[in-house]
């Protein structure tokens, strides 16, 4: 399967697609044909390998320990800040970017909890990615907390009513994601947040899976505080550093436990006692990496050029060939949706189960198709709409079919 | 002051180095005459800039998502193995890389507490760095555990006699840096570690100062957790990632609170509860950055090929001839050397105390020399043994005389 063979309708799509340029902005490769797991880990840009090879020489090569007064040390406000008006909706000194998603939700939830000791229970979605509940179950059993789970539908968001029926005086935070890893269902973070402020408590929300490809509003919506990854449609590279969002008027409020030097109020007084930065920037501890913050700033530029609404728009009608595709494709052969049909509940993914996926990621693999595979057996189609081609979807399905077929 | 003018002593001791050798391997710029801060930021290795851009280009870019399958997930142990044999004195299965000093000191000390939940103390050093006195104070007001500050001479490492005193039976944890970050005094591990492990108490060592620049064992040494970072004799880049050492038979009772699914023992299950890996990888939490480190990797080699005792000892030269230097060219301006004067309890730096210092800094970079500034009156230069030369000593204590003499 070849681009060369994509059908009429995958050409014709393509040819419409006013956001077709940007996929040559992309580092592609030869042996993959369809890449279907940019919600994973997303390709590089093409200006990547020359950003870091210059950094390397010119910044830390050049500018020595003298880069750190030159920039380097406001450089993770300041991607916090791009990052807060190009993708998340929020505006300056509320964003900072460093550590890993797990850490920084750690930091979030810790932070979100301390906000009213009075109140022992968390409460989060039992579907949730499992480095979520993770660090939850963690953090109820340094504190005592208890952790009430959601069972939201495997297929379907979490329901604001289901929050509201989990929530009361007791609730210290909602922790949820706003598009769910396996099915791509979004959860309405506006109602739930509202849902969860009403009983007094607070919310932190995982943007892993939506920030870059979804529309967000964090200052609008009301957001308390929220985490995610730049590795995925924020293509930042492998093990790209995470970002944490706090609401302006919580953050002098906001206390988190690992007191490094580098969320200090003053880092080089060398002083006794650790006093908070009074920013956003409490949040950080270590020194975070320089080199690694380097490809998501290229991509927030892409990003901001390309527009969220047009990504979103074209990652709608990604998914919705995704699905007419899986219907006349893969149904035939026993294969099930597990993503939502309705449009506007999906995010950028499309989830297919059929029992003979477990064992098919190395097939396809030789067809150049690379999916995700999602326990207990589905595929999971990733479209990052700046860089997948509808020839991609088209390719990756049929390649499904085929394997499928053999597997009859 | 060039290179040019170097003395015939600075000269001959550049000739005799059987490291010499080693300094083509590193970047330079032309502006910086003499770079006296290898120990905050090490220059990137001249195979760097290559080494990222090759890795986002054909690693990332090429194999993708099947890059993590294809060995990323096993990087953080693999090159924690390589730091381990090369320059830690630790066999296999001990280190893990990641994070940031600052997380992963919580993490360890975390650790080393929970060990006998009845020992309510910790003991560290009011001289050392910041981060590990933050992180030790959040620590201590979250588990209501009490510090026990040692009060070590300004210039002398911790005495394992002070540490003998302020050890007990209610003494969970011992926290020291093996060398101090302004003064360069060697702390003896083996020897405090004994000290601690007799009253019953764990150790946490912070390696930051010392490691790539002095011989480490920290099996041999009996060593419980030691963390440090990269970016300093180990080249790693700006923020690089941070290490952490746990012994292997304690390995199986050490818990971290922060339980990400990186650390968990079957990430990909999605399991509905955290299970600790087996191994030292219970030590992560989230995806620790692959990008960062790949130029660590390089180092490692080339640390490997040079050998930690030759090392060693071109850092002793280094530091005995900037303190000469100091005696002969400094003193008689009344600057004060603020390192020992014995070389066998100095690390690889070496700082000089005078009041002129606090505003030196705009004008030694103006000539090209870059040291750097510890309060309150402290320049200290650090002598990074493979790609420093005798004769950036000398041009750097040089500039500061000739300063010295301006001030006057």
């Amino acid at each position: 399967m070849s681009r060369g063979s994509a059908s009429g309708r995958a050409a014709s799509l393509d040819d419409a697609d006013p956001l077709g340029r940007f996929r040559s902005r992309f580092v592609t490769v030869d042996d993959v044909v369809a890449y279907l797991d940019g919600n994973s880990l997303g390709r590089p840009l093409a200006v990547t390998p020359a950003r870091l090879a210059r950094f390397a020489e010119t910044a830390w090569g050049g500018r020595l320990i003298r880069g750190w007064d030159e920039g380097w040390m406001e450089e993770p406000e300041r991607v916090g800040d791009e990052l807060g008006r190009i993708v998340l909706g929020a505006g300056p000194g509320q964003v900072v970017v460093g550590d890993s998603t797990s850490i920084l939700l750690y930091k979030a939830v810790r932070a979100a909890v301390a906000l009213d000791p009075s109140r022992t229970e968390v409460v989060l979605s039992a579907g949730d990615f499992p480095t979520d509940r993770f660090v939850l179950q963690g953090v109820a059993a340094e504190l005592g907390l208890t952790l009430v789970a959601i069972d939201a539908p495997p297929d379907g968001g979490v329901d604001p009513e289901h929050v509201a029926a989990a929530v009361g005086p007791r609730t210290a935070a909602v922790v949820l994601s706003h598009v769910a890893y396996r099915s791509a269902s979004i959860t309405d973070v506006e109602a739930v947040t509202a849902v969860a402020h009403a009983a007094g408590a607070a919310v932190v929300w995982d943007l892993s899976h939506s920030v870059g490809a979804l529309p967000i509003r964090l200052d609008g919506w009301g957001v308390d505080l929220a985490v995610g990854c730049s590795y995925k449609y924020l293509n930042g590279g492998p093990g790209a550093p995470a970002f944490l969002y706090a609401r302006r008027d919580l953050i002098p409020r906001l206390r988190q436990p690992i007191q490094g030097w580098m969320g200090a109020d003053q880092p080089f007084a060398m002083g006794e006692r650790y006093v908070p930065d009074a920013g956003i920037r409490r949040f950080l501890s270590g020194t975070p990496s320089i080199v690694a913050m380097q490809p998501l700033r290229d991509m927030l530029e892409v990003i901001d050029e390309a527009g969220v609404d047009a990504i979103r728009a074209k990652s709608e009608r990604l998914t919705a060939f995704a699905v007419e595709l899986v219907d006349d494709l893969l149904e035939p052969f026993g294969a099930r949706l597990a993503s939502p049909r309705d449009v506007g509940l999906r995010g950028s993914h499309v989830t297919v189960d059929h029992p003979a996926f477990p064992t098919m990621l190395p097939a396809l693999h030789r067809r150049g198709v690379v999916p995700d595979f999602r326990r207990p057996d589905g595929l999971r189609l990733g479209l990052s709409p700046l860089s997948t081609s509808f020839a991609e979807v088209e390719a990756g399905v049929l390649a499904i079919r085929d394997e499928l077929q053999v597997a009859r």
